[in-house]
């Protein structure tokens, strides 16, 4: 096993000045999580009642009350809280600090004595609790503690929520595992696995892992435990009629029996996560091995081109190799996140340049979709192809909207992409425990990291990724020798890169090139990223993309809208030979590079609806394409991602 | 008002011998009529319980039981006796014969002093009856006993089972009506509207026909019938919280209010057909007028080329215009049979060719796709598209079945589709009152018809669909003068017609050439329908068919299947220069002709599942296209049928 083992640069030591995430960050800072925040606390008048903070003050016995929302409503603050100390390490606020405090102090609180925190079962009836592993979400809300808790362990130094985590971990673990007198049972929601993990990088605590590697081991495995616990506990089983069943929850066969990824998207992409994880510091190869087939069986088969997941609004999960519906996509902005959380994973195991190109196509186009220009109003859903009228009219689309909304009785998707946003760095740099420095991302910025023990500053710059011209300053406190490693993006065909004005030539190796060298102050990498603008075609077994062409500059996924180009998107055709112009457009959308060339449209209105007389008469019509993920920013109108060819 | 008002040639004076709907009446008389009588007595080991006749006879007082099955139960039988009794006048069978007088008594016995009959309400509380008219089906049922006890007049000449009927009809018109003290009401599924008409034209009785106008007319009025007895009654609405509401009954407004097709397209098009016989029968110059606009609404923004119409499962509805996904289609059996009768009673109010048009375009193609090739099997859901992988994993298509079923617990449509064929003839000529011969289809077979008093024996012969050339010898008792109106075909180019030899050169009148002479012992008629194949194409607003051709020959709309094109069909394309060889295949699929062609199959399955790469080296591929209402005839497999141009 090539163990890449990355640690993240801190958040407070990296300072994000980026031309894409920069505004993203500003919007979840600014909005998101101030909004939130007012959101769980049911002080947004008109918003979904949350009862979130509510439940916790029940819990905590500070207050009345019975138990308000879903069973998984105490993830809405866990997630909220991640966000929050991502935030504080590059933008420090007392009041923001201060709220976090009290959630922490709130969430101790209400902690049971023997460590379970879980606000459902403390306000209904405590003697049903782990009773319901398969829908009750218990250790999904656990796994998204164990993550907040470590990022506040992170972003403030103290351990107060950290111990809070442990000790709920330490009840787990005391419940749960594979001595014949506990439960051998897994979460219905996989989301636990990732947060033990961390839990035990953040400790050391072998349980922890111990624990995730329990759960990833034992699901599916026969005689089932949900089957059981089903039967056992009378509990219902929604999935049972469907062509689902168990495979909804990832749990009808073993992992390593699971060939291709099947059910909830969300689900499936967290327990990949969550295993990556667990083969990295297990050092399971074999764990490994299958995780790459089931890698490639969602990447290369099942994934849209924005970098999205989940075909099917049924049971909002994945379908069959190389069913694309783009007009039907469930593509949940949580469903492509998760599908980071792999790639991030996979990555920490080996350094491979197709993880990277996957994690970045989502963040730069299928996920931040899930989110307005200000960060007041998301998506959960991240459709290829609207026609407004088909999602009022067909009950087939109608789980798709047209126009982004203020909130979800379900939040899951916002504070989702706020703590992901918020921790973007994490995901851009990585430090080897050989001390080489992963340039993932390029996220523009000042960033430190103690190579060797020397401190050494990275000053990245460039309008990425509107233009692949990228400089590094890398000023190192004294000279000192380390590898870094530059990812060369799968979409590049051509690049130069300079050190110091001297050409190097290198061949990318699995994505990344190395300059392996004795850096010293005042050392100037120049990195030049051809970017043409690239017609992408879909493997001809995909239906629904056969006969057209996405267009894509960069890491930049393009589509187009009515507002631009009219109504009847499916009428335009983008031929072959058209070129295209790429604008820089400061004040459209927050700033993107548009693109634009000559296109056809089909006419023949006056024709029958069914004649001999082909379409004909097709008009010459300038195309305009706008990035993908600043789609439905200017109302309600038709998009597309994908564009007949001519 | 140009009225057509044709009247039928009698089944037993029309004796079938046609290439196309000899072997389907064959499979309806042997087959579909003796196995759905055991069905209706619950004789068929392993079938679904259908309780029909178990319902008459304890309504009868003859035995014991509970109503079993749907509120609309009764209307299997009825479908089933107007079938049995148009089969008995060109088939007749004294055991069939037997079967439908021993239903006929049994309902009369069931039929309440008053004149009621339904078994739902009889078995259960007879108070309640008339108290959910939005969906309990009793006028629906009424109106199928009326059109088969209007057969069974006509198969038998025997008045028992139109007493029946007749006195229902008259219960129901002391029931509902104009005046203060009845209810204001309607059927909720509409059918009771054509039955009235049929049994006014039977009797001359006035009474029903202003049943059938006061139906039509009240329908939608505000105060809405069905909301009022919805709150009075503390009934469910089923379609309360959907984008569909009371549109899904056509009832949301009055008809003359409604401008395009709406809601469930069974409903639909029972509703126009009697409200085309009404607008007939009344005189209503501004009702037909209206109806004119709804059908060009129907049949030129929202019928598939099959002639099928029901966009959406949801509701198994109509959408909106041109919206015509394949792959998702509802397209019920019914609903094509709907269309058809809707076109027929279009056509008795004039003689349009485009009324003919699409009676034959479903009569030919996405009626009888319902039925496989012994009458044993059959479909409820007719797609244009079929893949049976995505059938089972994709929700969406859950309701498509890539392979006919024996029979359905809600049967309504393989004895529509029975009692339809049993009386094709009916839609195949029709004498109007000036003497005026209407030859809409080329069925093949001879009849006779008495014409100014004298009779005339009509020789059609031909291999329609399969050949244009059609021979008509007319032979009447003694020289006559009428006028014998043929249909040239929407689908025709260029045709031919002579008389006795001599060409007689006539452009169509509104799709008829109308030839009137002396006519003579000894005259032929020999019309030449030119026949080529033809690349159809979809109006470019119908997204789903863009950049794609169907074919067509003469009435019979083509498809492409696994069977003969392996998998993957979407990958094909057809070419817009090659040429077609057709070829007569009688040991095929019942005997048909098939179509091939050269085209191409897009290749590159070694490429990602995104690259810059457009699919490439296209492989020449033969094409075989087989006629769509024969598919899924050899087992399961893709079926597609627009095909991707190249």
């Amino acid at each position: 096993m090539k163990k890449n083992f990355t640690q993240p640069i801190s958040g407070a030591a990296y300072r994000v000045q980026d031309a894409f995430f920069s505004r993203l960050r500003e919007a979840v800072r600014k909005n998101v999580i101030p909004y939130q925040w007012e959101a769980l606390n049911d002080r947004v008048p008109g918003a979904s009642k949350s009862g979130c903070i509510a439940n916790f003050r029940a819990a905590a016995g500070e207050s009345d009350g019975e138990h308000y929302g879903y069973v998984f409503q105490d993830s809405d603050l866990f997630k909220w809280m991640e966000a929050a100390a991502y935030s504080l390490m590059w933008a420090p606020d007392e009041q923001l600090e201060a709220e976090l405090e009290e959630a922490v102090r709130l969430i101790a609180k209400a902690q049971l004595p023997d460590g379970y925190v879980d606000t459902y079962y403390i306000l209904t009836d405590i003697s049903k609790r782990w009773t319901n592993l398969k829908d009750h979400h218990e250790l999904y809300c656990t796994g998204h503690m164990f993550e907040a808790a470590v990022a506040h362990f992170r972003a403030t130094g103290r351990r107060t929520f950290l111990d809070v985590a442990e000790k709920l971990a330490r009840h787990i673990a005391s419940v749960m595992g594979p001595e014949p007198e506990k439960l051998h049972g897994y979460p219905g929601h996989e989301e636990v696995e990732l947060g033990l993990v961390k839990l035990y990088e953040a400790t050391g605590e072998q349980a922890y892992l111990d624990l995730a590697r329990y759960f990833i081991d034992e699901r599916g495995k026969k005689p089932l435990y949900f089957e059981e616990e089903t039967r056992r506990q009378g509990n219902s089983f929604y999935w049972k009629d469907g062509p689902l069943g168990y495979a909804y929850y990832q749990a009808h066969k073993p992992l390593m029996e699971q060939e291709r990824p099947v059910g909830h998207a969300v689900r499936a992409n967290y327990l990949y996560a969550g295993a990556a994880a667990v083969a990295r510091c297990t050092g399971n190869d074999t764990l490994y091995a299958h995780l790459r087939s089931l890698w490639a069986e969602t990447t290369e088969k099942q994934m849209y081109i924005t970098g999205q997941v989940g075909s099917s609004e049924y049971g909002e999960a994945f379908t069959f190799p190389y069913d694309l519906p783009n007009d039907t996509a469930y593509a949940e902005t949580c469903a492509g996140l998760a599908l980071a959380f792999f790639a991030a994973q996979m990555l920490k195991v080996e350094r491979r340049g197709e993880y990277a190109d996957v994690m970045e196509r989502v963040l730069y186009n299928g996920a931040v979709s899930g989110m307005d220009l200000e960060g007041t109003a998301f998506f959960y859903v991240n459709p290829l192809e609207v026609v407004p009228e088909a999602t009022r009219e067909d009950q087939r689309k109608s789980h798709v909207q047209p126009v982004r909304q203020k909130w979800f009785g379900c939040a899951c998707c916002p504070p989702n992409l706020a703590r992901t946003l918020a921790s973007i760095t994490d995901y851009a740099v990585g430090i080897a425990a050989d001390h080489t420095v992963c340039q993932h991302l390029y996220v523009a910025g000042d960033f430190t990291a103690q190579l060797a023990g020397t401190g050494v500053r990275f000053a990245l710059r460039g309008e990425y990724p509107w233009s692949g011209e990228i400089t590094i300053n890398v000023e190192p406190e004294a000279p000192v020798d380390f590898t870094y490693a530059l990812r060369i993006p799968g979409w590049c065909g051509q690049f130069g890169l300079t050190v110091n004005g001297e050409r190097i030539d290198l061949a990318p190796d699995n994505g990344y090139v190395y300059l392996t060298r004795r850096w010293v102050s005042g050392d100037v990498v120049a990195l030049a990223l051809e970017m043409p603008v690239q017609r992408m075609y879909a493997h001809p077994a995909v239906r629904e993309d056969a006969g057209k062409v996405a267009v894509q500059r960069g890491p930049i996924v393009y589509c187009l809208e009515e507002a631009d180009n009219g109504k009847d998107l499916h009428r335009l055709l983008l031929p072959a030979q058209s070129e295209f112009t790429a604008r820089w457009q400061p004040d459209l959308l927050g700033g993107v590079v548009t693109l634009s060339c000559k296109g056809l449209r089909e006419s023949g209105d006056a024709s029958r609806l069914y004649s001999t007389q082909p379409p004909t008469a097709e008009e010459e019509r300038e195309l305009t394409f706008i990035p993908y993920y600043v789609w439905a920013n200017r109302g309600e109108g038709e998009m597309t991602v994908w564009v007949r060819r001519a």
